[in-house]
């Protein structure tokens, strides 16, 4: 099942169900309003929004009106939290050896992971705007997130596969220049994870098919792309330590995750090279380690970036992130 | 005005006004079902519920009922976003001190501030369940938050005051044993701060009458207690670095703040030791300090807490927090 969130209603948008082929869609009324309404009753929701996606795609759905992909919002236009790992080791080891710094002991023992404010989710290509493109660094990262239902505090990974309840694309964008010295201030991330966005659709695991094996992607392509350049063609299922149901693990070590908890995997990276990166930091870093210098310069204002994940006969799964860097707002 | 959330309807509860004398209220229904949709078009809905609140003082409201606190959740049950800050230097210095770590060198300068995940939040009087009260040394953290409505990225320290829409109680529920190694792997917290609690009301600004500046606190007096005995009687006015302007324009730096934002000023502390402390680390580093031994211990299973802010007539402001540590409920 596809789901996927309208412009239109309060600001956490409308729910429709969308068809395989992705060009038609019904609003999920009567079901629930909203992708968080949904997921808080999944239980009776779920059968409901399925139905209701297999009369869509035997086309009798009173309803039904032609997807016109410039009017989506995120899925979850706002969510209540997003808990956020590192699990390709390649993405921070490779950064922080071209800048001399190490990680931490246990990194391969236990995720890292922080939370983080949810909200506002921008939608596919909502704009990122920042007051200082060339003081921040501002870079995209390549995720996908689980969407959860409500998940007891304590959960083991073995009991978590069911509640991962969607999966979906996500761009983490990070203000690079900003990182090391707050992160030396010992809270976190705060100014330097400034805005998130996901792609148009999210996914019931079932249409992963054979690329999902309850916890993680056992392949896939995802395309990462800046300025019009590909930056990396990378697989989910490769080169990952930790999967899914670990983080869900973690993330409820000593707390309920709330229905719409969005858990990331952090930013894709594989050992191989030649197949680019999921962000710019780490080209960058590449490019130092071995040209010496760092050429891939971070997003100005006015650039585009690009992310999209296809299956195996190519087709996109979550639809693509294409946003352009702006200014902000005059007040 | 005096809002209040009852345990009924969604996962969101249903909205109140509540009178001064706390002891009847009215349901919102009409205005907002919930807080968040309240501070989501808080121009229209402040307006009516300002006018029933009258109504409700002036008796002469239909649906009128007597106030139960036991059937009341927090006023926001489910958050989109806290952001907390350490703004009473006594609370982080002597902490430090008494383990022999320092401070950021630019402590002052800047805020100190995390990024938190603000769903669920616990009533007033919902117990707190963790898996092992030994090992994690379960301590309260005293504290009070703004509400905000939307913000826009960039928002200066001087536009803040019109943002902050609501003032309430927090208790920080903080895992103290596992805070240090938590933060020494560089992501800032995530399993050491558990839950989070709220008093049982949130007021608008106007009810603080002097005891506000528009930014801050003037005076008060914010009592703390676990097991039956006092621990502190603060001044929420006192040995206080930054404002709540201040955090609105650091947490705003380069985001957008949702409605229903919560900006937490941080433990209280005062730097006269003989008023007691905002949590039991506090005060179990200033034994250290005074001692050589820390007496008092964390709270166990069955143990309670107590906060609870007066006014400068005794006048309890946003009702109290009382909280039992208990095991997690088995599977």
């Amino acid at each position: 099942m596809i789901l996927a969130t309208l412009r239109e209603g309060g600001p956490d948008g409308t729910l429709i169900v969308v068809n395989r082929a992705k060009t038609k869609a019904v609003r999920a009324e009567g079901i629930a309003i909203t992708l968080q309404a949904a997921l808080d009753t999944w239980g009776t929701a779920e059968p409901q929004l399925l139905a209701l996606a297999e009369h869509l795609e035997r086309d009798d759905c009173p309803d039904v009106f032609a997807l016109d992909l410039s009017k989506l919002a995120a899925p979850l236009p706002r969510g209540f939290a997003f808990y956020d790992a590192a699990c390709y080791p390649e993405h921070i080891s490779i950064i922080r050896k071209a800048r001399g710094a190490t990680l931490p002991a246990d990194f391969l023992e236990q995720p890292m992971m922080y939370q983080a404010v949810a909200s506002p989710i921008l939608s596919w290509c909502d704009p990122i705007k920042v007051a200082d493109d060339v003081g921040y660094g501002v870079d995209l990262e390549a995720e996908i997130v689980v969407i959860t239902g409500e998940v007891p505090s304590g959960t083991k990974a073995n009991e978590a596969a069911g509640h991962i309840k969607l999966l979906g694309l996500l761009n983490d964008v990070s203000l690079r220049n900003i990182v090391a010295p707050e992160l030396a201030r010992g809270f976190g991330f705060l100014h330097s994870k400034s805005d998130k966005a996901m792609g148009p659709f999210v996914v019931t695991p079932d249409e992963l098919g054979n690329l999902w094996n309850g916890s993680m992607f056992t392949g896939g392509r995802y395309l990462i792309g800046i300025r019009g350049d590909r930056l990396g063609e990378l697989d989910p299922g490769k080169d990952v330590v930790f999967n899914y149901c670990d983080l869900i693990q973690h993330a409820a070590k000593t707390r309920i995750l709330v229905p719409g908890t969005m858990i990331g995997a952090g930013t894709l990276a594989n050992k191989d090279g030649k197949t680019g990166s999921g962000c710019i930091a780490e080209q960058r870093a590449r490019e130092q380690l071995t040209r010496g210098e760092m050429c891939t310069g971070y997003l100005r204002y006015g650039d585009e970036l690009y992310l999209e994940m296809f299956d195996l006969e190519g087709r996109s799964i979550f639809g693509p992130i294409r946003q352009k860097l702006a200014p902000l707002d005059k007040a």
